[in-house]
């Protein structure tokens, strides 16, 4: 099958993101839709500019006519930001027949409206879950996941500036001021933070969310009650914590009888809540709806490639679309299906994991010498020990041992071996310990 | 546009949700997807058995062939479980030209290669979101919206079950033997428990899931290392928490250089870990993927209207693809272009939130009154108040008031009066607390 031509307006960490996961998963990817992406032409600014790497390839251009009106391109990939020229660059390269893909928040809160009503009239895609928090599906959840239900809230930690600020000053006691400038350090807020400390980002994104939640159109901005969090002080979060809260930054989105609220601004949750354990630049959306009850999502709400991995999520939708049968344009699973390949299954004793043994064993000497031996016999180390005692002189006592990371194995041989001891009274339990790496 | 005509075998508790929840949603999902849902025929095996409610302009049968063989049925839900005869019919059905939803996680994983091969050939969609944690649109996410990733591992809590019995052996302070019996009293365990409390359903799951994200056949049970929660005690659970460590039942899919990672069974989870806080029978699902990091995916994982929301998810998938434009299948905005309806915006002021005060106050008798006053005539009532003193005589104290739900704009007015008081120094900082109802 011919590739699925791809023109790019903006190379900057998305875009070279969105070139680097391309390149990297091009095969798993084509496995995935049954044909080739083909990233042709980048609109860029400033032609000088250095770019890493040197895109092999990748023919740079600053007339975004290469682009836009350039007919051996399918899809076209707008990373520039801002509402202009974005807006008129999508609108034409709509009626020139192309598949949009964005991430661009601004122009999809305050121009969706127009580019749909165009994308509709030429049968054409406007995708945008790269829009609102980065890699984590939550367009499709709501627009797709979760449309049998009458949605009646969604609350979102979405803007990750905020999320690592206050994250920030509650681990290292410090003030908005200072842990702003470690942010900004680190990228992970901008020179001029205002969009995002502001809350402007979050309103964008909740802009986008409130309309497919609840079908509505997306709203203009005077209608959102927006507050940022550059008032909050390292006391607040103290005080707070004593009362049993973390400060959130939320973007609220509600049903009520009256009408919907639609609002932005800090939040004291309660610790018990996932929401309140979604730290650094994590994002998460909670939504409420009446038949699902209540789910959450949680991942990187923004960077180079976990924005690409949303980004790139839309192309797979446009393109598997594009391969013409309505039906079954996603396989089954997710892989086309003559593109399914056996992988070895790696046999369960030669899996790795670390490991919590509990056993009774007799209160006497050397008892602890012989488990370890054994341990060490079959090349399991011991990370720790726990051993109770009520204080009396009892005859058994539980012991409790946790291992470093084993060859299934090996642990097997061992426990054959500790069972059998005439010091170890009864069952030993075997737990194995996930690392979540 | 004419309805989509779907009939039903099995109208057990998934089977009543979809149609309660079909039923009370209905103009929602009309607007969603243009066409309305119709239920005709519902296939039972006992139709002695008293139907609550009096299904209104259902036709219950226990001849399958109304369905299946149905020339006026466009798409069949299948919720009887089981490999057969559910697989017998859907095969027929298929055959028959019609879309096929099922929760079947059972005949996905141990029949779905031959019925995936089946619906291939008739150009027929097999759905089958409901099979895998219930509520959570898992599947989509790991087929569509993690398409860009080479995914590395999934790690889920993907029995309710055991999840549920493990979480009430920690709070009750009680063994497997007794919250298992509780667990049956609720419903949220069999009164056979062997699928569940085996690990056997979860196995199940991991196969689909494992096949989706890496790009393999569904793999046979055989190959899958499979332990229950039966020998977990409630001395280990104790052990754990002193460890830092929750145990949970896990699922297991990692990919690591030498091949494929499948497995079931319970783990320790360090307490700081999201997974480690899903409680009861929520479920949750750790994705790792190269382009995206880590996401997480939480909710519930079964259940009558949980579950019938993936149901319907999956009508409303196929039905957008009925609907024939390849392009524009999904509306932008989720409802179809026409449907989108205006709602009343509550103005923010009339908005219904708990508030955090911080203020520092002279340190004089009296002020407390006065402030307290200033809010009860404003109708706000207080639920905790925090002085806190160094215990030398300070000429200025800190306060924090928390609040009940007040009207915002009974909160602006109050803060206005309070704000001007002489004994209150400096800003009164106000957050606002978001119950998460």
């Amino acid at each position: 099958m011919t590739p699925v031509r791809i023109g790019l307006l903006g190379f900057g960490t998305v875009g070279y993101g969105t070139w680097s996961v391309l390149t990297r998963n091009c095969d798993e990817i084509e496995r995935r839709i049954g044909r080739r992406f083909e990233v042709s032409h980048v609109v860029v600014k400033d032609l000088s500019k250095p770019r890493t790497p040197t895109a092999s390839g990748l023919h740079f251009t600053d007339n975004p006519s290469t682009v836009i009106d350039n007919p051996d391109i399918d899809i076209v990939i707008e990373l520039m930001g801002g509402t202009s020229p974005a807006y008129e660059y999508i609108d034409r390269a709509l009626a020139n027949g192309k598949h949009i893909v964005t991430a661009n928040k601004e122009l999809i809160a305050l121009r969706g409206n127009e580019l749909f009503e165009t994308a509709k009239k030429s049968d054409k895609i406007v995708a945008f879950e790269a829009s609102v928090c980065g890699g984590i599906p939550i367009i499709k959840a709501v627009r797709e996941g979760f449309a049998a239900n009458r949605i009646s809230s969604l609350v979102g930690i979405i803007n990750g500036t905020c999320n690592y600020i206050l994250s920030d000053m509650k681990d290292l006691k410090r003030s908005f001021n200072d842990v702003l400038e470690k942010a900004q350090e680190l990228g992970y807020a901008e020179a001029d933070p205002t969009f995002d400390v502001e809350g402007i980002d979050a309103m964008h994104k909740l802009v986008i969310l409130a309309s497919i939640a609840f079908g509505i159109p997306l709203q203009k901005l005077e209608s959102i009650h927006c507050e940022g969090i550059t008032t909050i002080s390292y006391d607040d979060i103290v005080y707070a914590d004593e009362l049993g809260f973390t400060i959130k930054h939320l973007a609220i989105a509600r049903r009520i009888e009256s009408g919907i609220e639609i609002r932005v601004h800090p939040s004291l949750v309660s610790k018990q809540r996932l929401l309140a354990n979604v730290n650094g630049v994590m994002n998460a959306v909670a939504v409420s709806g009446d038949a699902i009850g209540r789910a959450l999502f949680y991942g990187p709400g923004a960077g180079s490639e976990p924005t690409a991995s949303a980004v790139i999520a839309d192309l797979v939708d446009v393109a598997r679309a594009m391969n013409g049968s309505v039906n079954t344009s996603v396989p089954h699973l997710s892989f086309q299906y003559d593109q399914l390949k056996s992988l070895p299954i790696i046999p369960f004793n030669q899996t790795e994991t670390a490991n919590y043994l509990r056993m009774s064993a007799l209160n006497q000497a050397g008892v602890l010498a012989e488990v370890t031996r054994i341990l060490g016999d079959h090349e399991i180390s011991i990370e720790s020990i726990l051993q109770k005692s009520s204080g009396h002189h009892e005859e058994v006592l539980p012991v409790v041992i946790v291992t470093q990371e084993t060859l299934e194995a090996n642990m097997q041989n061992a426990l054959e071996e500790l069972q059998v001891l005439d010091t170890v009274i009864g069952e030993i339990n075997r737990i194995r310990i996930e690392a979540l790496a």
